[in-house]
């Protein structure tokens, strides 16, 4: 396919690590939450291998941060979410659909508890605090909407729990899987969790200083070497074999938290109150039609810019929202919007691209 | 500088007309609402010279509806914006702020009235949608806020006239600027207004039928040959010489509408209520202290993708948002936010970029 450039503009906001990432080997951007998000170095494959066996630095700013603070500031984030927060506890993130009142995707955040009455949203991409400030302007509530400067750096792979020992010190080790804490490098305080964009393990630095920040940044790499450090982005091949969902591809506001396979996210039980709430238990009722699966499909490439159909002769199967070619399975994997009739993981379909015929099969998320 | 390619996904959404610009000429993207929108073809100087001769075709797709029906839908609307829309008229464009409860800027779409119960804010580039959704579920208000499958084709230029005539029939001459209707081509009707992000005159093509639009995309590029039509795009020596703003690039959500000149969209005296009203009214009363104004900079090349500052001696003049090498000019023009004591039109200043001093002088938009 035709590669186009980006135009950049103040609009596309860059982060504090744009200029040091562009002058380590980046190719390419994607834009999220108006801001660049690195998303190609010089291999796809090459860096998911790299990411399975070390450790990477992604600047992943675009992650930008809703913040909620005041007295009635966990009523309004509880109000956006379908999942319980009624015992969710200060330092640990959740995460959490952001639904509309028809019980639509809007966004599928981690949300941070720091304290009673301050929150933060860490953001897939959409403007979730618009949302947030319409809701508490019509109910006058007392939360204050706003986004603070914080720049998020992920350190991911196996080798991200050394090398961030190495920097930060033993105590990071004590953090448990989407837990977060402050820790003290030359001076300055740490917003670290251990979560991320990838399922090799790892951790966020959420950067509020941002000199401080690029000095960790150097650090990092500097320390990092013994490792096999390398800059890096979230990687397509990795995201689709464990099943991580992308907003924006492999769901939208079409979509509702059950297609998406958020059961366990999702509580129609108890009294909290939240918007969509009477939409989800119609939903529940009735029984979703469709869901996201995973796929197979006897490829060596592809690209996915839209919606493609799966059919099983003259039926639509589903349609395939995400795809990339897997070295692991030596074939296509992606992500798709299965119908009901054809969820019997057996059924096969064809994928027709530019007049070619692929065949593929139905399988469970994650992949591997 | 460098230059980045833009990683294509379902999330950055393409548009009917994507895979026929791209056999056009287009080399770059931006992103816009989730949207690729066309940012530059061969040459914008060339491009520039020719849209203020001649007539060419955008793709501004990106430009998204927010659809808002039903009997509490011109509520809604007001209450997001500090433009008087209670005179409004059914078939007519008003160019409005969006702003929040402390009157700062959300956006700054066209809102087109098409009928009493039925708008839609044609978008720059935030979520209103979700705005909308918040204030609407939080007031419980009877209104429905979607995103309806519209994608605006602009024809701009001064012969935008007698393309759209001879395609369209002399029945499009009657249409006042920023005024709307529906004319027939080949039994389909087209939603086309008086419009677009130029000051050389033209249309906006409100598409609603995917397949009509493209027929009618290509029998506009057949029956312009005449009049030397070209594919285009938002060009940005025009449009900050015309002093045509841009949200994200001129002004952001740290800016009130008295900032970015906007005082005769302001309403504070009439009883209409709207989010911010109270916020304007303190502002109005202690006054601003900067406001966006026009720049011209002893430069002959400028790529602006941050604030940079403008100085004079040790002060801080202003802060420079958008700028570009002006052909008319004969240097740099750009857009800056400047600080009271400055206003005074012959105040000069400097810029400096990679530690070269540059010599410039503020004033009035638009420049031309």
């Amino acid at each position: 396919m035709k590669k186009f450039y980006i135009t950049k503009s103040r609009r596309l906001r860059s982060t504090p690590f744009s200029s040091r990432i562009e002058n380590q080997g980046l190719t390419a951007y994607t834009v999220y939450n108006h801001m660049l998000l690195p998303s190609a170095f010089e291999d796809t494959e090459k860096e998911y291998f790299h990411l399975k066996e070390n450790v990477q630095l992604w600047d992943v700013a675009g992650e930008r941060q809703v913040q909620i603070v005041g007295k009635d500031s966990a009523k309004l984030v509880q109000l956006m979410t379908c999942r319980n927060l009624s015992k969710s506890k200060i330092g640990r993130c959740y995460y959490a659909p952001i639904i509309d009142e028809q019980g639509k995707m809007i966004n599928d955040p981690i949300i941070l508890k720091l304290d009673e009455n301050k929150w933060w949203i860490s953001l897939a991409d959409s403007d979730v605090g618009l949302y947030a400030k319409g809701l508490a302007s019509g109910l006058k509530l007392q939360a204050e909407v706003s986004e603070p400067d914080v720049n998020i750096l992920a350190v991911q792979g196996p080798k991200s729990f050394k090398l961030m020992e190495k920097v930060l010190g033993k105590k990071i080790n004590e953090l448990k899987f989407f837990g977060f804490d402050y820790f003290d490098f030359k001076g300055n305080k740490f917003f670290i969790a251990r979560s991320g964009w990838s399922k090799q393990g790892g951790y966020e630095i959420y950067v509020e200083n941002r000199e401080a920040g690029l000095n960790l940044y150097d650090e990092l790499f500097l320390a990092g070497k013994e490792f096999d450090v390398k800059p890096g982005c979230p990687n397509s091949i990795e995201r689709i074999e464990s099943g991580l969902l992308s907003c924006g591809n492999d769901f939208d506001n079409g979509d509702n938290p059950y297609e998406c396979g958020f059961d366990k996210y999702i509580d129609i039980k108890s009294d909290i109150n939240y918007l969509g709430k009477k939409a989800l238990v119609e939903i529940s009722k009735e029984g979703i039609i469709r869901k996201l699966m995973g796929v197979k499909i006897d490829l060596d490439k592809i690209e996915i810019i839209e919606e493609r159909p799966l059919q099983n002769g003259k039926s639509i199967v589903g349609n395939l929202r995400s795809a990339v070619y897997s070295p692991q399975f030596k074939k296509v994997v992606g992500i798709a919007m299965i119908k009901k009739e054809y969820w019997d993981k057996k059924t096969a379909f064809e994928l027709e691209i530019n007049g070619k015929k692929s065949k593929g099969l139905i399988c469970d998320l994650p992949l591997v």
